[in-house]
């Protein structure tokens, strides 16, 4: 295990600006970063990819996409615009790659927004495409059904990801949403090459917010060294990257927070 | 819709005794009640069965076994031997029926977490067939996946259930913990006599807390009519319980909680 294949993105890190958040995972040999489209609010998008890669990092992806499923027509139009101007800031940006976080509305039934996410990745499909852009779908934990996304098994999103059967549609894995699932090897193993992204942080026991708690990997009951083993049985070599979500480690110093976050992913 | 139906658990009504609780809902015409293991302590069991007879409402099960996954040999025995006394206890007060919250250990796969749960199923069933209580094993949301079971899905419980061929176990849906599941319908369709017990609440959005923050049938964005629907064409006759575990409806007055409930259930 080296810090070759780490990658932290920049919401993990969010207390810190863009600008320090790739001195700082320079300066501590991280290899790649995914930016958060709410870290390059207020910059030349295009300025801050050379700010980036000049600090030596790879930009892995930009994150999010999605959020198709909306109540009316009008307000999905500005959802599948949203992603169009996504799609313009990662190429803008140099990002190879979009995450989407699919969406959900709580006024509809799931099969509902589930065929809005269909329509939705299909519409901008094209747009990807001819931005060289990976749209990566990330299914999201049953807890987040209600209004984050109607994408909550690997199993669904393989079979959006496959009917959609495009070189530039894949999957995202994030061990957070989907530990617990008992068919996750052989989904795992279905992905091959449509596996785009692996993100990691871990499950506390307890989980004390259901958004604002995760983990640092080793804290928590995720057995990630398991499922990444798993996912580079597929072929994957793109990076791990670290995905943390937590008010605590948000309110301490976030250079010491990238120490551990550089441990605890050695030590997996 | 009338309430001929209606159960409700008394975790839902969890500041009252089980006394109060009884005359309460006796008053409001609820047709069944499901006891909670807590609400017996210090009682009498046998002669609280009466009591709640005597009070014109059905038992209509006893809450809760399970938690069979434990890190060692000794903790495991402890288990089992805390469901034959749950065995035990249905029996004195009446119930026909235990569900099964299976459980999990943190400190191990869910893998084994899940064999155990098997085993310790296997084990107690002969007990429960001579006492004549049938075990309704209930699939818990994903999100309590960590520590409260490894069965988190309606496709692992059903896959449980065959596996254990008695017609003394079952499966009990709760709407709660599998509404988001895109394979729902067919499972429900799948469990067929299997089916035990069927709990309704609501996912209230947003969800304030992991564990008691649900809501009242109505408040969320499940859809219980038609998860209902399912159910009922499965041939299952059963009662509506109503299960909320909810700080919020806990710290108010528990008779006015009551006429919301029937109210919620009537509008369904």
């Amino acid at each position: 295990m080296n810090l070759s294949r780490l990658c932290v993105h920049t919401i993990t890190t969010k207390p810190l600006s863009i600008e320090d958040a790739a001195k700082l995972y320079s300066r501590e040999n991280i290899a790649g970063i995914t930016v958060w489209r709410d870290a390059l609010e207020g910059r030349d998008i295009r300025a801050t990819g050379d700010m980036i890669r000049a600090e030596g990092l790879e930009i892995v992806s930009l994150c999010r996409g999605g959020f198709f499923p909306q109540l009316t027509a009008g307000a999905r139009k500005d959802a599948i615009d949203d992603n169009l101007k996504a799609i313009e800031e990662a190429a803008a940006l140099g990002a190879p790659m979009i995450v989407l976080v699919c969406g959900a509305a709580p006024g509809q039934f799931l099969e509902t927004s589930r065929e809005q996410i269909r329509e939705g990745i299909a519409a901008i499909e094209p747009y990807a495409k001819a931005a060289g852009i990976k749209l990566a779908i990330e299914p999201l934990h049953p807890m987040y059904a209600d209004t984050r996304s109607a994408i909550n098994t690997l199993a669904q999103a393989n079979d959006l990801a496959e009917a959609l059967h495009s070189p530039w549609v894949g999957v995202a894995v994030d061990v957070y949403h989907l530990w617990w699932d008992p068919t996750l090897e052989q989904e795992i193993k279905r992905c091959g090459s449509n596996l785009f992204a692996f993100h990691i942080c871990d499950w506390r026991v307890p989980t004390r917010d259901i958004l604002l708690d995760r983990g640092l990997m080793g804290e928590g009951c995720i057995p990630i060294a398991e499922i990444r083993g798993w996912v580079q049985e597929t072929g994957f070599n793109g990076f791990d990257e670290v995905e943390i979500f937590s008010t605590e480690y948000w309110s301490g110093d976030q250079a010491l927070f990238l120490q551990k976050i550089k441990q605890a992913y050695l030590n997996l």
